[in-house]
């Protein structure tokens, strides 16, 4: 490809509205443009690297006989009805009415096409397993769409479901993907993790997540040697901290003490002269249950902790996702304000994290204001309902192994679920086993963010002058910077060497603009294609070309001869 | 691929709904699966027929310097308020509504998106000509989707845009893609034609169809081996019939004749023993004007003739498509009611097919109930407001050779057309020429019906078994039917054969199914792939299997060592 055919202008300012590096360099190196909140054009460099992506995704998984089929993006609410999830599903869901007053929404995911598909052509156990998958454009209307394609409404994605006879098998289908995935991340040669995650509104009860790792990644990750959890979701195993001082160990009776107008830990360990963390502190939450009734519920944890609903809502199996009780909702159940509350005298369940047991006593809120109270024992000063991890793990807090974790950031770019019979059972995909019983079909689904993977490379591979592509989903290996274009003898050097690559199905650019090559050398570091070849007429007549590698920089002159064998020496190392 | 692996079932029967015998093959071999009206899943044969096709276009367009981008399917309101489209463009549009109140439309082509990702690249005479291209999902609320893929909802195209300084250039431009069209409809080894074309909805002056040349076909064509035109639109150049009878040379006086219960041609015809085409018969039109007016107009033309209405908007320059006047309103500029009627009197326009000149008078209603007159001459009779070809063109008028044109039907799966400045200039596509002047840029947009030509190519290329695919665009090259998967040493024959094919990168496709030879068999002729190799016990014993070439039906056995040469030989021979 020439410059010229491209029709693309780059800039060299940052464009407003970009907080991501990688979004801004997309843009200006006119691989995306924008043309509303969320919608982008995909431009010619673009279009490449997402095509060598889908490449290596297509590959992996047709070595390990998962199928490619394409599915319709606009679906008919039937369907939707018939999961349960045309009113389930949150707002991102796209609906429209056609003119035929039919109702249809934009597909932000494929669960019940699929199940529609796939069930007149399971009949018998013999039918099972397979895997199918496709790779198609996909619809969320995010509220508020941002960071360029990590959270744009349309983009591609990758998604693959598998269908077995059991449990045992699904599972296995399941570990076959995930290692999958290993391999097609593992091909794009930046770091990334598979980390413990969140089933959200897929269901299911098994799910790991894919992250390229990047300084600007949305996500926060607890991550040893041998584990990795989204913080959302990470267990804690050993808790960063199991020291206590005297006060939290007592088992006098209890003894309330006036503190007025202290509403906070932080303030009443300023007052008692404690750490937070001997404080106990307690929240109150509007749980629903499974069989939908809302019931107010009490927390306790070290007043250092924070709870994590997921969890709660995870171990208590709650229907929908806790939420706080408003101030004047805690009054009337604890009959004090925010601040001063604590468990004595509830009539509501009250569960306590798992890193209070080592406290024999606590100093809670008197549910009183402006009072507290210490010497608190569970089971003697109130009923305690449950003990469980409530809390967010930390940096600090130990994985499995005893390893301390470490925090780092990364960008979901892929997601494993074991769906179980969550969708076969609503969308009835059963099968007949080998004594002619009726049995639903288990089913795994499985994601990859195609365009929001391109981007994350970006985020995790550049520099300030701009992107370095790692070879496997470079747009083009090699970019020609042709210096003296009105040159006809350093233009022809240039178009022979572009048309041997060509020859020998090397991707090839040249930048055959009438350009001061100062712009040129800035345009190239931008779009970072791994190998620049300058040709200029200084060098051209001593039958000298420059190779510049984007990574590194180096840069060493070779004749016109050697630079070919140079060049594909180099794009067969990576 | 494995048959196991597909979860594909074939049907024995012709499906409901099925009116083409593409759909129903298509529907029959699990190449598609109808999600809901116009909405059809693709499944893996048809997926892999997709992208051969998407190859060979991207191929020969890439060959050519056209450069692919992919656009946004979801577009904002805003820029079809722009190009004057939003309300202009038919019930087509399927228009939503976001959580944001904003408004979108399901993308069925792309002048405006294109428009607005072009226009701020485009500064100078020196950014152009280029030209760029995408494939991508479009959608059309199809208000009677019908015949499979041909009218779905949903369906795949490609649509490229070109971009040039004045009109001599564009015209190159819309040159090269033609050119490059019959390239890729060359490679698909099925027959085709381009015909001069509608230009429609999407505007401009100058734009051909490509049609593959099939029975069922929509659209009827008129060709001879020169010339080809759409029956819409095709030029009378010699009629079929120039003889007329006295009674239509006459030069006598007007003369009324009593014609009671007369209404049409055809009993006009009997009652006075003349043929049809001796007769004049006139017909009304609302036609709007450029200035906005709307004007009623009488077409005169031969009683065997059929008046063609987009010739009249072209030939009139008309804004609109003309409308039929009712009874009621011919009654009013006519005096009589439909049937009676004829030029002598009217106050409106009147117009003359040309195929009139040659009669010196003609017999025609005389705007007097259940009366007629003859020896009606033009301009002393009535003033004419014109000449012109307003007629369809039939089978058996001439072509611009002298060539009889031959009826054919065709399936339209390509389309040029030439827009020049319809959308730059509403959408301030500009760019500054050499004196520093601005200046419109003129496009021309291109279209190919990818999923369209799949099934245009299996509409024509089938027998009553099933599909025979061309080799270009076939899912597989190989169908291995593995005849006695119960016996270890056929299977491992077959398996050998499948992993060598694999090897040679020949799309292999084996049936391990446990199925009888006889399933095997009519399945194989229904799905079609070009060569289909049986191996069972019996001749596997001696080393043997058979090949069988799908279009010829013939069939021949050889060594396990001798078929992978046959089969590569037979392959790359096509």
């Amino acid at each position: 490809m020439k410059w010229s055919e491209t029709g693309i202008k780059t800039l060299r300012e940052v464009p407003a509205d970009t907080a991501l590096p990688s979004h801004a360099l997309l843009v200006r190196g006119g691989f995306i443009k924008k043309l509303s909140s969320g919608l982008f054009t995909y431009g010619p460099f673009m279009v490449r690297a997402i095509q060598k992506f889908e490449g290596i995704v297509r590959e992996e998984l047709n070595k390990r006989n998962c199928v490619e089929i394409l599915m319709p993006m606009v679906q008919p609410k039937e369907i939707w009805v018939q999961s349960g999830r045309w009113e389930l599903y949150d707002d991102l869901l796209q609906k429209m009415t056609n003119r035929s007053d039919q109702e249809f929404c934009l597909g932000p995911t494929h669960e019940e096409v699929i199940s529609d598909y796939v069930k007149n052509n399971i009949q018998s156990y013999r039918d099972l397993p397979f895997c199918l998958y496709q790779i198609q454009t996909k619809f969320r209307d995010e509220i508020r769409p941002r960071f360029g394609l990590m959270r744009a409404r349309e983009f591609i994605m990758k998604d693959a479901y598998s269908f077995d006879l059991d449990e045992e098998q699904a599972k296995v289908s399941y570990e076959k993907m995930r290692s999958i995935y290993e391999a097609i991340f593992s091909r794009l040669g930046v770091p990334f993790r598979v980390v413990k995650a969140d089933s959200g509104e897929i269901g299911g009860d098994q799910s790991e997540e894919f992250h390229i790792l990047a300084d600007h990644g949305e996500d926060e990750l607890f991550v040893t040697d041998s584990f990795a959890a989204n913080k959302e979701v990470c267990p804690v195993f050993i808790s960063h901290d199991t020291s206590f001082s005297e006060s939290a160990l007592s088992k006098k009776p209890l003894e309330e003490f006036h503190t007025p107008g202290i509403k906070t830990i932080a303030k009443l360990s300023q007052f008692l002269k404690l750490p937070e963390g001997d404080l106990v502190k307690i929240l109150f939450l509007s749980c629903s249950l499974s069989s939908g009734e809302k019931k107010s519920m009490a927390f306790l944890l070290r007043g250092s902790d924070e709870l994590n609903l997921y969890k709660v809502k995870k171990n208590l199996n709650l229907k929908e996702n806790p939420t706080l009780l408003t101030d004047s909702e805690i009054k009337k159940v604890s009959g004090a304000h925010p601040g001063s509350c604590g468990p004595v005298g509830l009539s509501i369940p009250v569960y306590m994290d798992q890193d209070l047991k080592p406290f024999s006593s606590f100093i809670t809120g008197a549910n009183k204001d402006d009072y507290h109270i210490r010497n608190v024992i569970p089971e003697r000063d109130f009923k305690l309902a449950g003990i469980g991890d409530f809390r967010y793990a930390r940096e600090g807090d130990k994985g499995p192994e005893g390893q301390t974790f470490r925090s780092c950031r990364g960008i979901e770019v892929g997601h494993v679920f074991y769906l179980g019979d969550k969708y076969s059972e609503k969308m009835d995909v059963v099968y007949l086993d080998k004594k002619g019983k009726k049995q639903t079909v288990k089913m795994g689904c499985y994601g990859i963010g195609i365009t929001r993977t391109v981007q994350a490379v970006v985020e995790q591979s550049h520099d300030k002058e701009g992107i370095i592509w790692p070879v496997a989903v470079a747009p083009f290996l090699v970019h020609i910077c042709l210096l003296d274009p009105g040159d006809q003898k350093t233009k022809e050097l240039a178009d022979n060497l572009y048309q041997s690559l060509l020859k020998e199905k090397v991707d090839v650019f040249l930048d055959d603009r009438n350009e001061k090559p100062g712009v040129k050398f800035k345009d190239a570091d931008l779009l970072g294609f791994p190998f620049r070849v300058n040709v200029g007429a200084r060098d051209g007549e001593k039958g000298l070309m420059e190779l510049v590698e984007r990574r590194t920089g180096k840069r060493k002159k070779f004749s016109a001869s050697e630079i070919l064998t140079e060049i594909l020496k180099n794009v067969n190392k990576k």
